[in-house]
């Protein structure tokens, strides 16, 4: 039975982390807000004995479960997309813990008031978190890919063992959203980590991925989505 | 051998949700930045083959393991603190992950601005995102926490099945942080939500945690914490 997948539609957004795994495997699912509208989601969600907090959520028979890094989690084992030694894949599920407050940081650079306002009404406040940002947390946060990646004992190819694994189908996800929201910092800072580039071009070759980032299903990023191009927010590092 | 649990001193912080599973289960273990100081956790990070991205972490011989909600996916296995079934183990994560949420935006109340700046300097950029917190989030978070007791086919004692859980004891320490932080808020909210409030004295009379909240080991809240008494923030939902 295929997989349902529920997500806001017309954004790649936290539902993406999910559909990279799904795509990479080359598992059947539904998107299932794409084809029956948002009020799909509200309607599981109402129903579900574990309803999720908030979409993604991911229903796979009788088990939904909602949280990116929960889904994936799951995923990871479903889909042979994480290693199956506990000490790994638990040391995946931290790495993706590590990407999913990238994400959120990313998010909340342009709505450091709250999601409940629009960005032109928290655009000083806006200006002044993208600062630190910049220069603090993505270097922090990307010193930190490189690191792991330069000490992985199977070498630096995958975030973990020698294999793709959900956490490096986020961390390609993830940098992505950076170099759509921030060029200007990102084409400064990308040299300065060699093994998290190869790696994002490692995960954009896989057969898979290659073919779903073509596909009409890979919606392009915009400004209504997490990672947002306002060229005010950008800049050197 | 006993657990190490690395994390800053001074603050109940991020680490208290893995000292209240150690504690409930009776589990040996030291805190190692309390015995040693906070330059021990810089000592393990940065020879770990598994670095934690910031504290907290935990170390069990060889398992060096990081993010709260990791942690305790690891503790609730090892110590009883999770139900075996998979599909009830994922759900109490994913309540864990969604305790994680209110937990940062509970601290983003104070530092919208960033971590790097002192809450004096983002006082009025904290006053407005307080409000949203205190209308629309903290609300839509407790409601959900009432929903999914309410809904617990084994009862509403506990979050999950019908015994205690990570889960029950991360719901008890964010609430006890906001009733800190925001009593006036709490004060109206608490009647609202009958069962999670039963739950958190269910925690508080745990024979283990109630030693343990009279201990010297519990530190006292203060402004240096996750959640701060800013009476400024604080006010009716």
């Amino acid at each position: 039975m295929a997989y349902e997948l529920y997500y806001w539609t017309g954004i790649q957004g936290r539902g993406e982390y999910v559909r990279l795994a799904l795509e990479a495997a080359g598992a059947p699912y539904r998107d299932v807000a794409r084809e029956e509208g948002d009020q799909a989601i509200m309607k599981v969600t109402g129903q579900a004995p574990t309803p999720s907090f908030a979409p993604p959520f991911l229903k796979d028979g009788d088990v939904v479960v909602g949280q990116v890094a929960a889904i994936l989690l799951y995923l990871g084992d479903k889909l042979d997309l994480a290693p199956k030694e506990a000490a790994l894949r638990l040391w995946t599920h931290q790495i993706q813990l590590t990407i999913a407050d990238l994400v959120l940081e990313g998010h909340d650079v342009h709505h450091p008031i709250g999601a409940g306002e629009y960005y032109e009404d928290q655009k000083p406040e806006s200006l002044r978190r993208a600062r630190e940002f910049r220069e603090q947390r993505v270097p922090k946060f990307l010193d930190w890919f490189e690191g792991i990646l330069t000490r992985n004992p199977e070498g630096p190819v995958h975030l973990v063992g020698s294999r793709l694994s959900y956490a490096d189908l986020s961390l390609f996800q993830v940098m992505d959203g950076l170099s759509y929201a921030f060029p200007m910092l990102m084409g400064e800072l990308a040299p300065r980590y060699p093994q998290v580039a190869a790696l994002c071009s490692t995960v954009a070759g896989h057969p898979k991925i290659s073919a779903y980032l073509a596909s009409e299903r890979r919606l392009p990023s915009n400004e209504s989505d997490l990672f947002r191009h306002y060229s005010e927010l950008d800049g050197k590092p």
